[in-house]
């Protein structure tokens, strides 16, 4: 399950978007793909898609406030992040409604996205709002994530125009920016061009600055680069991080060119409040947010006729394998049963299972079976052997080394039982073995060769839990009324008792505990379980060739 | 990435849900957790957490109208999910919208969740709209998926008020809301209490009705049930589901008690929508769907003072190796080499490389070296037997093949340089091993023993990817002016240019094929992947010790 435990829950306060690329809905899908619970209060609805914003409908301020009061009311918020909040009244209701909220105990990591201009023009932001921003929601924020424009639309309010051309001018910017009130400032360098003399020059000028790099090669990496034209790509992106404890940091990333950039900044700050809900530091979660949308730029499908959404979902994959619930404890070797559902009942319900608990099976076919039986143990006990040298515990040496002894024990009973139909020790080891027994056998040493721990204990799984489920399945039937199935006087009682018995049942639940445990701490690809479901298939199809085997002794 | 290809979209129009957990909220993760892309599309705002819903602003028709042309008009939608519609207008709007977009071309699948009343009562849909959905929207819908008081609700309107209250009010109730014109009804039985003694006798009544059992125990699981008290499981769920085409079918599931169940509704038919987008028929996308929502209620974290929302992330997980792209096409050797920068530095621009550079590595470390790397080579070699034991296809075995025969080239190189240096091969031959090349000769036995083929590549990488590093960084370095690597009368130059050659190097560019294709066909679980960058970090560190070995014997 993706969803953090402790769960981490984000609120988002923006403008809705349509398109589902930027807005409310980028906010969700990059908090679904952090794995936290994600709320939203909506400030405004849009009509828009990739090409532009087509429409505005402002939501009334006193039903932002509804909308903030009943999350925050029930909701355990570990991070706030502000989007689009589109005019001077609902701006200055959503600062009445965190600062209500928050009076008695500490704000929530904040995140304030000054979203004010559309990528393709349409304004987001009243201009009469810019005050507001500044002077009230600013000092309550522990961030602020503006891009150029919104960053010389902010400074301007204050003073004379500032252009942003240059790294220089983005550092002294977000010194001016940090002066606002907010605990750091993040300018973004997206709209601005840099390359790495930049950076070098201006991290030799600030000896205290951080550079972080990011997606760029560094050193003793000549091989992975060959072939790639790294001069197709020497323009930067360059982010500037200051805090006010005097922090200041630098992300050099290389630039993307894509026109999958619709709701860029929506989702960087976004997956910044994500970060911090999980309690990152700021600089770690700026960087790791940086990534997540670096790439879900390059993962972009490509969509619409504009500018398109980015993928949010580039760092997602499906598990395939459900929890462990109360109702459900083995749900790994549930989903291996039911995926050869009908194999599994010719192996468990085999005629040879029947007749043995009727008590009417041939002793030619029993005899048949104990003999290769005891000659299979010895392969089931040296894959065994394979599994402990393949086991990197004390724990998995130990209860591969209890197995084996099991199995030795097993052997005993085998021969007791022999004896009691008349095969002596000597006659068991001098049966040949049949094809039969070679194939099951040499797969398992195959499967413990070829592949890991699990993929073994797969293989292992078929007989032991086939074998106690047998066991249980002829008692449970023998202790209905007027059942076929008959213990008293049946030869085989012996035998369906010891598979029925605590200690083989034991055995199985730790088999079972085991392999769920596994497959748990290491969930496998859907390659990977298609591979374990294929050698769980030819286990149990082994299985039943086994018992085929015997009966045609009777012959 | 989970994000499907072809990209499928889906839209939901529906209302808001500030807490999250249903309206398009619940929809969008939903899309997420399948991997479509969501747009939406808000008909109403409501303020609501767990406990209730505080509030509802609804949308104003025109605007309804704008936000589903903007998406239509711009994306390639593959299935659409109605939710809340909440008044007349929007509903009018709604039909009157996608019968326009939809004149000339035909609509996709259109699940329509007849969402009339909240979980706590609140009106969710005018009464005089009822009319209105049943005559225009069902009629466009591919499937409606009422729950047991909506379905009353619908069928009251036509008809004196039918209680719904068994299993035979259902298949009857269902029979009827078929006939307002949807192509399927899917009438959910959560609020209906049903015993599979109920579902036996339905199904021997009804010979043509298909019984879907999910998440309940077949026959031959005597095992998995035992210490579950299936006795406290006694209260099943079923969805009766009707089709136009006459097919029938039951989804039999069994009750799980939550109160966090908060968006069921929305989740599900959200959920169906993203598998008919897929191309699933209507029977196994509501089966899967089923099972998805089901899983969200018993994965669920508790949330609030109500009822809480579903888990819909309970099946996802994160992808650890981000995807290649043409600027980073060896993400996941990039990886390991990120992971253990310092150590990997140390290891190719070791002392013994740069001396090896400049031409004044001393005789003695150059021959120590070079006999246990004659050693070391025999282990290496054997390794890759072992990779090719391990292979399961024609492929795998034949690079394996391939690369003990480089290596055995290699030797004959190393015969040839050692010849050049007065060592011959007995010599060679006689060299005692040293602790260190036994180190890492055994290391890679080991690893090739314990764990699966691409455990044992990643330890193989190190050596490959390392020496043919080196070989191009001296080369690199030596084609600049006033190099500090001399190769004019360096005794080593052979072995420089060896590794820095085509043939060399072309095997490194393979060996980083297999193994980036390998990460992304079977991507590495998080315990996994550190157990590989284990493997990677020690081999950087045996070959390190490899280098400081050489070094020493000039003492």
């Amino acid at each position: 399950m993706l969803m953090k435990t402790p769960l981490r829950s984000v609120l988002t306060i923006a403008g809705s978007d349509s398109s589902g690329g930027a807005g409310i809905q980028a906010d969700l899908k990059t908090f679904a793909a952090h794995g936290c619970y994600g709320a939203s209060v909506i400030t405004a609805l849009t009509a828009q898609n990739t090409q532009g914003v087509h429409g505005v409908h402002p939501c009334p301020p006193e039903f932002v406030a509804q909308q903030i009061h009943s999350v925050l009311e029930d909701l355990e918020i570990n991070a706030i992040k502000t989007g689009m909040l589109y005019d001077v009244e609902n701006t200055k209701q959503v600062v009445e409604s965190l600062k209500t909220h928050y009076k008695n105990k500490p704000l929530p990591s904040l995140v304030c996205d000054p979203v004010c201009v559309s990528t393709s023009g349409h304004t987001l932001l009243h201009p009469e709002s810019v005050e507001l921003l500044i002077d009230e929601l600013f000092p309550l924020a522990t961030l602020i994530t503006p891009n150029k424009a919104e960053a010389e639309l902010l400074l301007s309010s204050r003073n004379p125009f500032a252009d942003i051309t240059s790294l220089e001018d983005m550092l002294s910017a977000t010194e001016q920016l940090l002066s606002f009130g907010s605990a750091a400032v993040l300018l973004k360098g997206g709209h601005i061009t840099s390359t790495m003399t930049d950076v070098i020059r201006i991290s030799s000028g600030h000896p205290g600055i951080n550079v972080v790099r990011q997606g760029l090669y560094d050193e003793n990496m000549e091989i992975l680069q060959t072939g790639i034209d790294v001069a197709d790509h020497p323009e930067l992106v360059v982010d500037v991080l200051y805090q006010s404890n005097g922090k200041k940091s630098l992300f050099v990333m290389p630039r993307v060119d894509s026109t999958s950039t619709h709701g860029t900044g929506c989702t960087l700050s976004s997956a910044i409040a994500c970060e911090l809900a999980c309690g990152l530091t700021l600089e770690e979660a700026t960087k790791n947010a940086a990534v997540f949308t670096h790439m879900g730029i390059e993962a972009a499908h490509p969509m619409g006729k504009g500018h398109g959404p980015l993928n949010h979902l580039h760092s997602l994959t499906t598990l395939k394998i459900p929890q462990r619930t109360l109702y459900n404890p083995y749900p790994f070797t549930r989903m291996l049963i039911q995926s050869t559902a009908k194999l599994w009942k010719e192996y468990v319900e085999h005629d040879f299972v029947k007749r043995l608990g009727r008590g009417v099976l041939e002793i030619e076919a029993f005899s048949h079976f104990i003999r290769q039986d005891y000659h299979f143990l010895k392969y089931y006990a040296r894959a065994y052997g394979l599994l402990a040298a393949k086991s990197t515990s004390f724990l998995g040496i130990e209860s591969s080394a209890q197995a084996i002894l099991n199995i030795l024990q097993e052997i005993q009973t085998h021969r007791a039982l022999c004896e009691s139909f008349c095969i002596n020790f000597q006659e068991l080891e001098n049966t040949p073995e049949a094809t039969t027994t070679t194939a099951y056998g040499s797969y398992l040493i195959t499967v413990g060769l070829e592949g890991d721990a699990t993929k073994l204990l797969v293989a292992l799984m078929a007989c032991l839990l086939g074998y106690g489920e047998v066991g249980l399945w002829l008692t449970k039937e023998a202790s209905k009324e007027n059942s076929w199935v008959v213990m008293e006087g049946n030869p085989y009682k012996k035998w369906i008792e010891d598979y029925a018995g605590q200690h083989y049942q034991n055995a199985v639940k730790i088999g079972l505990e085991t392999i769920e445990t596994l497959a748990i701490a290491d969930p496998p690809s859907p390659a990977r379980l298609e591979e374990w479901r294929g050698v769980w298939e030819r286990c149990t199809r082994l299985e039943r060739a086994f018992w085929d085997m015997a009966m045609d002794a009777r012959k």
